[in-house]
């Protein structure tokens, strides 16, 4: 294929595209991301986004690391806000590479407040979020007619029992549950989820 | 962009792609999304699917509305399936694209299914959902930090009364509750979320 000027001209200078990559899988970013990380001057990308992927950046683009991996931020979210800013008002044309959907989990919300404040233009490209396409990766769709019109997607990031989720009504609202960085603390959300009335054959899949 | 045969080599004749074609934005489809619509013999489509993207398909590609607009069915879901599955069985290489993400309220799982029992080799290539990206589009983070550590994607289409969703249990899982296509009954699921618990102030947004 070819690019899509039609679609999507190429964004201004100064512009900071706020880029959902997807799952993981280069092909899963969209056609208008892609373009947004081809056109770049500088890309400000979460650690774990592919090498495959930024491969597609210019040649002659910034590529730099942000954001955190297993716990350990390499920058600092006032930090990244910060890099924005200032390679923005530097007239560069700087897409922001997050994981999945930069609203999902993705801080997004965060940075694109921060950006509104500061009076910078920016877009939003939203992303194929990891909690639908991961479970759908591994044959399971997160709804289903006769059995799933619920799906809760919730954060098991913070401590269980003290993290603002109250577990128990998420079970209780049915359907699907898609736990996100949940593994440190799968036992006990497992617990809650019990408690909150699972059955305990509940099907369930680590992913 | 140039196609990346790295990334995925063109499908095998007698494959069926099911393919979300994400919110509507013909930019929003994934690379892959693209490439399996463009190399595609014969595209199954839903009738939302935007004439821009339909476009991209070959000249000669058998272009086959299915699926519904407002409630209208084109073509039942059985029909649909026999169809996927005489196409893929005549050696073609079939696209059925779908809005969002075929495993959220997408039928795609009952499509998977039937696939996979018929024998016909089938992949899915996840979409960006609406769910996600439409409030996305309007400002709205599903989640945020210290906000919305929860989201649940809940379809208003059954009779809320009947239709086997637990409207209360939904409001009390708290942060975001995204309801699709909840149009027609909007005003008794805004009383049910509201005998769940949920303030009459809380901000709403129908997009």
């Amino acid at each position: 294929m070819t690019a899509s000027p039609e679609n999507s001209p190429a964004p201004a200078p100064g512009l900071v595209s706020l880029v959902g990559a997807g799952p993981g899988d280069p092909g899963l970013i969209t056609v208008r991301g892609l373009e947004r990380l081809q056109c770049a001057d500088a890309v400000v990308h979460d650690e774990m986004i592919s090498p495959e992927l930024l491969a597609r950046a210019r040649a002659d683009a910034a590529l730099i690391p942000a954001g955190k991996r297993r716990g350990h931020h390499c920058m600092e979210q006032d930090a990244i806000n910060a890099l924005l800013a200032e390679l923005a008002r530097a007239g560069k044309r700087v897409c922001r590479l997050k994981t999945g959907d930069p609203f999902v989990f993705g801080r997004g919300g965060e940075e694109a407040l921060f950006l509104a404040a500061a009076g910078i233009p920016f877009e939003v490209v939203p992303g194929v979020t990891a909690a639908v396409a991961v479970p759908g990766a591994a044959g399971i769709p997160v709804t289903h007619r006769g059995l799933a019109a619920v799906c809760t997607v919730v954060t098991g990031h913070g401590d269980p029992d003290s993290g603002g989720v109250d577990w128990e009504a998420v079970a209780r609202a049915g359907g699907t549950v898609v736990v996100l960085m949940g593994l440190k603390h799968l036992a006990r959300i497992a617990e809650r989820l019990r408690r909150g009335g699972l059955a305990g054959g509940t099907p369930a899949a680590v992913i």
